[in-house]
């Protein structure tokens, strides 16, 4: 169902980690299955948009129908791998009014006082809705482990917990679709880099990011696990090269387009008798 | 600061409802204080977009920063007045990640068990966020009034808690940008019925449309009194002539612009030695 024009294959098939998956054998500036270069790619999303907000109002119409149907992206990365220009570029084109966005940050106390699905629940997409998730449950198995935040079995238990709940999440109506961007070493120190050389950039950068940057390997090792034990047939992880900023954003834009078209939704039947309230707004 | 490319004045001046406005005097297929037709209504509000999403950006990375600032669109109208289009064509334009929508319906069960401020309180926009109440609290002055929801008294008593609230909000520093998409009765019909010639907008026609069309002028009254009583200095009202929907959203966007502008921010000072950073991530 992907666009020809610009893929050579379905994005949806492409990029999704199946069993066996390898991150370190997966190259970060590569730019699977998009047939030109930047320019193209950059005028694939423009033409994207419009395809895009389409299947989103009729997603949303459905939804106001009594249909339970959603979408949820999720978005996974190391920092500065582009989930901010994902949510401006790819998630901007739809109307905000049908789009719930929620930035998962460091937890409050609240928080913490609560399961670590707790604040993942309060956000999840109502019907007809399209959710973004930037940064999420999956935080709990990165940072988590890394860092030690949690006793090793806590950890353990997680991968189990989220697979319960993307499962409940899906048979209640909502096609998960789970990305996580696929960025460089080499290509964070270049983005970071840059945002300390420009004083409309430094709000962005926290000397915590090159903490986090120390224990690269550590993350590596913890989004493979992640993707073994979490990327299930419910709801698959889809790993998108991210040094190409302009391939990520297509990519992902492609993969929401996929499973928007996937959901064959059609325009309501209305539940009044459209000739009889032509006669009463004729007479009003 | 209005924009004189393609402003003769500043919109913030021309449609604020000054003490002894009268709304039946207002012209809904008015222009006033932009230059061209429809051709300029659209390059200027395509011309705004990166503008606004700039100002955005920056009032988010100040609120990041421990400033207090926030702005928040309030949209209120007749029905097919052009709310939805503002949302996706003047708000599509900002980063999701930083723009707070919120839309309220008839009250649910437990809103309606709380104070009619109740859930307004609860999607206010949080530091460094831009939000949008797609109706709002003014439903309990208008719908409320007009179809007696409430005895009279309470009615009554809800202009004075609305300008105690807004006044709150405006001193913990949020600034409140008040619109109401003022449209014509004949606009209304012809748009109502458009909506029931085409299969794709079916969803967005109700019955109860009609009910309320054929209410117009007490509407007009609830209206007319509202702006008496709630356009106050620290959160005045703008009456937008919504007939040509090019105009009402380029003059929506230039007042959210002007309300960014008037805040008169500047980039954060990072809170950290740039320099130290710069041999840190050299190192990493």
């Amino acid at each position: 169902m992907s666009d020809d024009t610009y893929w050579t294959g379905d994005p949806y098939e492409l990029l999704r980690a199946e069993p066996g998956f390898r991150l370190a054998d997966q190259p970060t500036d590569a730019t699977p299955g998009f047939k030109g270069g930047k320019a193209d790619r950059e005028k694939a999303l423009a033409d994207g948009e419009s395809v895009l907000a389409g299947l989103q109002e009729l997603l949303f119409a459905c939804g106001r129908e009594g249909e339970s149907r959603s979408v949820l992206l999720v978005l996974q990365a190391m920092d500065t791998a582009g989930k901010g220009g994902i949510v401006s570029h790819v998630i901007g084109a739809m109307n905000p009014g049908g789009v719930h966005y929620a930035g998962f940050g460091k937890p409050t106390p609240e928080e913490l006082a609560h399961d670590f699905l707790w604040r993942v629940w309060r956000e999840v997409p109502k019907a007809g809705q399209v959710g973004v998730f930037d940064r999420s449950h999956y935080e709990d198995v990165l940072i988590g482990r890394v860092r030690n935040l949690a006793p090793a079995d806590e950890i353990e238990r997680r991968y189990g917990a989220i697979n319960a709940f993307e499962q409940e999440l899906t048979e209640a109506g909502t096609t998960i679709v789970k990305v996580m961007l696929h960025l460089g070493r080499d290509e964070q120190k270049k983005r970071l880099a840059s945002r300390l050389e420009r004083p409309d950039k430094l709000w962005k950068f926290n000397p915590a990011d090159v903490d986090e940057r120390l224990r690269w390997d550590g993350y590596q090792d913890a989004y493979q696990l992640m993707l073994e034990r979490t990327s299930t047939e419910n709801a698959p992880w889809f790993v998108v090269p991210a040094d190409h900023k302009s391939y990520a954003r297509v990519a992902v834009q492609q993969l929401l387009i996929v499973a928007l078209q996937r959901l064959d939704l059609r325009w309501p039947t209305p539940n009044y008798d459209v000739e009889e309230q032509k006669r009463r707004l004729a007479e009003s």
